[in-house]
């Protein structure tokens, strides 16, 4: 069994088939990542899959779940990176999922240009920090904004590293959306899915996921909404099955 | 009175206090176009608002009962346009409303860049045309198929007409959705919001209504989504509301 370090804890991954170390001081995975994870296309029985910005790992861990491919996770910072490595070995999966402590922007020179069939990223979704907040906790800063990798640098990449007709599929914010649009064509992930989350009915959408797919023809799906919170506070039914539906 | 052609009908447009005429050998007012009358910024008191490609005119009509500013409706089929110029006399808006028989690459130079202060279009969907569809309908073609405006020329044309700080609305299919918001962005109209309709619940997205300002700054709002028709077949209260509602 994995050590915990002092401020972690374990709780259970959306269901109780997945475990996750977890911190409050350092990183806590979001709804966001359990929609991605959802969201994306994957190979199911075999093939290779990478998630960039991989934090403590929520996503290799929900897409063993809906894949037999093997999974590559990528993080910058060692103390997340050490979070997700010792999460796959809490839930035995070792065989399916490797974490690697690496800039993205070294990942294609890493794992070579093509290389997988799906690929996933929740990126920081902020474009600056100040340094008060950036001293405050340099973790959550890096994983939250553009630090070490900006929008252009993780959809660049992102392309390097899937295979021609492969596909990529981020999680991020609808008033990003218009240069994520903009990278993705300039990149040759031609956009295929866009599906827009609402935290509840009547309020603007605060979430966006997309997935684009290498050298493909234009023709963009515009997929149905999706409410996370009904007027009770809890959330929709919708969401339930998104959420723990297999 | 306005006289009606053999194969024209007189309509209501919407509810009781407008009339239309309508033909369906010719044109017929869709719910993109009510949609659409809806979704656009314009000015209340005064001011000057044009509609390209206004058809029979029935967003114009619609439009005047938002606001009191001039409206220019400009439409290149003398068939249509000759069914707008009668509406408008059958309303009484002669005053408020002009209807010109025009190709929209003409508007700028007729009008004057920077002229408006909103505009619209709900403009032909679809790129291309086949000879057989064309030579049965050459009226119906014209309006749906890019025969004498492409969306760029729509695009270009709406960025020459409006005022710096105006607004452009456009209705569309949402497989267009990657060539507007290129098309918005290279001519200077930078889009604010973005409103996708679903025809029931579960469906992808099959129109989009969006609208950008001259020379904005980048911030794009998702609107909520908007359902059409309910699982009984009708109109849900959500469309009711915007469809009927002041």
């Amino acid at each position: 069994m994995a050590e915990l370090l002092p401020d972690e804890r374990l709780d259970y991954l959306v269901d109780e088939q997945l475990k996750i170390i977890q911190s409050n001081s350092v990183f806590s995975f979001s709804l966001d990542a359990v929609l991605l994870s959802r969201f994306a296309w994957v190979p199911i029985q075999k093939g290779r899959i990478i998630d960039l910005c991989t934090g403590n790992g929520a996503i290799p861990l929900l897409l063993s779940t809906r894949s037999k491919a093997a999974i590559t996770g990528v993080e910058i910072q060692e103390r997340l990176s050490s979070m997700a490595k010792r999460s796959t070995a809490i839930n035995s999966l070792e065989e399916q999922i490797s974490i690697h402590t690496l800039d993205i922007k070294e990942a294609a020179a890493e794992f070579g240009h093509g290389t997988f069939d799906a690929l996933t990223c929740n990126p920081p979704y902020f474009p600056s920090v100040n340094e008060k907040d950036y001293n405050e906790n340099p973790h959550l800063a890096i994983a939250r904004h553009e630090i070490h990798c900006t929008l252009e640098d993780v959809i660049r990449v992102s392309s390097q590293l899937v295979k021609q007709g492969g596909k990529a599929a981020f999680v991020h914010r609808p008033n990003r959306l218009m240069e994520i649009l903009a990278y993705m064509r300039q990149y040759e992930l031609e956009p295929k899915r866009l599906q827009l989350i609402y935290p509840r009915e009547g309020s603007e959408a605060n979430m966006l996921l997309i997935e684009g797919m290498k050298k493909g023809k234009p023709d963009l799906h515009i997929l149905p909404p999706l409410t996370v919170y009904g007027s009770d506070g809890q959330y929709t039914e919708q969401l339930k099955k998104v959420f723990y539906g297999r």
